[in-house]
C-alpha cells in the first residue's frame, strides 16, 4: 500500500521520540508498504521562533516569518531521514517546495494550488520512504510559505490526495475520536469509524484531533484519514465518506465548547441592513461570529443572539456599546457554554432534537439558544450545567453502548 | 556605496545581538549605501544540530546534514530582516538559493559555481536591504548545500564580487588582524592593511578571523575585505591587493601554531617514489601534511621531515610504525610549535631570514626546521620557547613601531 503518516509536534517532541517515530516508519516500510512521512516542528519550536520574530516586531513581516517558522519542520524532517538511514530505511528529506507543494501568495494562511508529486514519485519508485517538512509550501515566485495553525495536517492530506494514497494516517497524542471528551465523560467510546461530516461539525466544536480545513480537503479529494497515536499501538478512528449502514447510528458524538459567551440584542428594529452592519463592524475587528439567532419579528422589533469567543467578547461589547441606534436593550454573558451533539444520522430520522430537549428539561437545564444544522444541533446553556449535559446526552443517545 | 556586510554567528549569538547587528546595518543604509548583508547561524545552533544528528548516526547522510544545518542561518536572516523593518529599513531575507547562489553538489563541503545576482539585484534597487542567509546554496537539482566551515565569509565574498561591491565588510569579535596575537605579545599591533597574500599565509599559519577560502575567492574577484568588529566602532583591517610602498614593510605579522607535531624520518632510500608512497598513505587517511622538508642526498641515504596536526600524530605514527622498508630511523616530537613571519617586503630584500634565525640564535632558540616560501618564512623549535620566539621576532621587525 501507498500510506501518507503525518506526525505532530508532539509525536516529534524529544530526539527519542524522533526516533520511536523512526521505529513506526520503519515498520511500516518493513510490512511492504510504500511511504511518504510528514512531519510537524518539535514541539515548542515554533512557538519559541514565534517569541523570538516578537522580540523584534509586534507585527513581523509575514513573508519573512514564513521563512523563519518554516524552518522548524525542516529540521525534523532532516532528522528523521537520518534516523531512518541509520536503521537501514533508505530515506530522503524534502522541504516543501521540493515536495512540490505549490501554494498562493498569502502568507502565514497560504492555500495550497498543486502538487507537483512527480519529485516524490521519483524516489518512492526508488524504494526511499519520502519525509516531507509539513506546514509549508512555495509561492510562484520559489519564496517559502506557510499554511496557518494546523498546516502540517493539511500538507499531508494534499500530499495523500495528489500521490493517490491508500490512507492518510495522522498520529498525534490522542489515539482517535471519542463520543465525547473522556475527562469530561469517562464512559466516553473511541469511534472506529466517522464520516467527514460529522468529524467537520465535531472538530468546529471543539474536537482538537483534526482541523477543520484538513478534513474539508479529505472530503473534497476523497482521502481515508486515520487518526492515531503515536504513543500506542491503539487502533485509530477511521474519517471517511459516509458509509452504508450508518444510518442506524443517530448521533456519533457530543462536543462541548466553553469557550464562548453569549450577546444577547432586544428591541433590535427588524429592518433590513442591520444585521448586516453589526456584523460588518465585528468582522471588521476579526471577532469570530458563530451561532446567530434572530426570532421572527412581532411589533416591528426583534431579537438577536450569538456567540463569540469569550477572549472576545469585551471587544464585541465595545463595538456594541458604540452601536447608538436601533437597539432597544442588550445582555453580555460569558457564564454560558455550548453543547452540541453531531451525527449524520440526524439527516434521516426525525425526533434527534427533540430527544436532546426533553433530556435536559429533565434535568432542569435552561437552554438559552438553539442552532441546528443537517447533522448537528447545538444548545447554549448556562456553563455550570456543561459536564452534566454532556453526560445526559451521552447516556440518552447511548454513546456508551 | 554598495557594500556587503557579514555577521559571523557570535555578532549574532543572541536576541541582543541581532538588534545590536541591526542598528548598524541601518545606520550604514541612513548613511546612504545600498546593502546585501549576509549571516551566520546564532553562536552555538549550529553544534546543537549537529549534536542532534549525532544522536541518530555517527555518520548523517550529507544531504540530510546540509537542509539541517541551512536552517540556521535561515532563523538568523529572518529575524534580522524583521528586525530592520521594525527600524523602518525595508529588508527582505533570502535563502542562499533564492538569493542566487548556486554550487556543485558536494554535500557539506560545496563549491559555489554562479551567483545569478537577478533577486538581490531587483531588491536592491528597490531601495532594501537583501538579507541573506550563509553558509549555504543550492545545487542544479535545487538540492540544498553548505559550504563547510567558515561558509558564510565565502557566501559574503562571492556575493560581494557578484554584484560588483566596493567593499565586505566582516564583522566578529575581534576588531582587526593583528601583528601577531596580543594574548601572546600584547604590544601586537592591529594593521590597517594587509594584501590578500600575507593574509592567506597569516590564516594558513592559525590566525582566525578570516578562513582561506574566503581571502582567495577575494583576491581572485578583487573583493575588498575590511574585517571589522561588531562589539566596537573601531576601524578595521582592510586586505586588499598588494599596494605599492608595501615593500618598506619588511614584515607584516608573526603567526604561532602550537598544534603542529613533527615527524623526522632519518636514512630514508634516496630513490624516487619514496616520499610519494608515505604521503599518499598519509593522505588516504585524510592527515594533513603542512611543512615537509626533504635534505639534499648524501650516501644515497636522506633526511624527510613533515609536520602534521598533533592530533593526527598517533594515526601518522601507526602509518609510518606500518612502513617497513627503506626507513632506517624516526623520530616523533609534538612537543613544538611552528613559529612564522609574513611579509610581501620579503620579495624585494635579502636578509629578512637571516634576521630571525640571527634573532633566534641570540635567544639560544634551536630552530629544527625551517620552510620558505616567497613572503614567509617558518620555523618549528621547541614549543618552550614559543612565547620567546613571537616576541623577540615582533620586536627585531619593529612591529610594535
Amino acid at each position: 500500500m501507498l500510506i501518507v503518516h503525518k506526525y505532530g509536534g508532539t509525536s516529534v517532541g524529544s530526539l527519542e521520540r524522533i526516533k520511536n517515530v523512526a521505529n513506526r516508519v520503519a515498520k511500516a516500510k518493513r510490512d511492504g508498504n510504500s511511504l511518504v512521512v510528514v512531519v510537524s516542528a518539535m514541539s515548542g519550536e515554533t512557538n519559541k521562533l514565534v517569541d523570538f520574530a516578537k522580540y523584534f516586531s509586534p507585527n513581523p513581516s509575514k513573508r519573512e516569518m514564513d521563512m523563519l517558522l518554516s524552518s522548524g519542520e525542516m529540521v525534523t524532517a532532516s532528522l528523521l531521514a537520518i534516523a531512518l538511514s541509520e536503521m537501514g530505511i533508505d530515506a530522503i528529506a524534502m522541504s516543501g517546495g521540493q515536495a512540490g507543494i505549490i501554494t498562493d501568495g498569502v502568507h502565514t494562511y497560504a492555500r495550497i494550488k498543486t502538487i507537483d508529486t512527480g519529485a516524490m514519485r521519483r524516489e518512492i519508485d526508488r524504494g526511499r520512504v519520502v519525509v516531507v517538512a509539513g506546514f509549508q509550501g512555495v509561492n510562484q515566485n520559489g519564496e517559502v510559505t506557510t499554511l496557518g495553525r494546523g498546516g502540517s495536517d493539511l500538507s499531508a492530506v494534499a500530499i495523500a490526495g495528489a500521490i493517490g494514497a491508500d490512507a492518510c494516517e495522522i498520529y498525534s497524542d490522542v489515539d482517535g475520536i471519542y463520543t465525547t471528551d473522556p475527562r469530561v465523560e469517562p464512559r466516553a467510546k473511541k469511534m472506529s469509524y466517522i464520516s467527514y461530516d460529522e468529524m467537520l461539525e465535531l472538530a468546529s466544536l471543539g474536537a482538537k484531533v483534526l482541523q477543520n480545513r484538513s478534513v474539508e480537503l479529505a472530503k473534497k479529494l476523497n482521502v481515508k484519514i486515520i487518526a492515531k497515536s503515536s504513543f500506542s499501538e491503539a487502533e485509530g478512528t477511521v474519517i471517511g465518506e459516509e458509509r452504508d449502514g450508518m444510518e442506524t447510528l443517530l448521533v456519533s458524538g457530543i462536543a462541548l465548547d466553553r469557550n464562548q459567551a453569549r450577546v444577547s440584542l432586544k428591541d433590535v428594529s427588524d429592518r433590513p441592513g442591520i444585521a448586516s452592519e453589526i456584523f460588518t463592524k465585528l468582522a471588521d475587528e476579526n471577532i469570530n461570529v458563530d451561532m446567530i439567532i434572530q426570532n421572527a419579528s412581532s411589533n416591528g422589533l426583534t431579537t438577536l443572539g450569538f456567540t463569540v469567543p469569550e477572549s472576545e467578547l469585551p471587544k464585541a461589547k465595545e463595538i456594541i456599546d458604540n452601536f447608538d441606534h436601533d437597539i432597544g436593550g442588550k445582555d453580555f454573558d460569558s457564564n454560558i457554554c455550548k453543547v452540541s451533539i453531531v451525527g449524520v444520522g440526524m439527516k434521516s430520522h426525525s425526533g434527534v432534537a427533540a430527544t436532546a430537549f426533553t433530556a435536559m428539561a429533565k434535568e432542569n437545564i435552561n437552554i438559552e439558544m438553539i442552532s441546528t444544522s443537517e447533522i448537528k444541533v447545538s444548545m447554549v446553556i448556562e456553563q455550570k450545567y456543561a459536564e452534566l449535559a454532556v453526560r445526559t446526552l451521552h447516556s440518552v443517545y447511548e454513546l456508551d453502548k
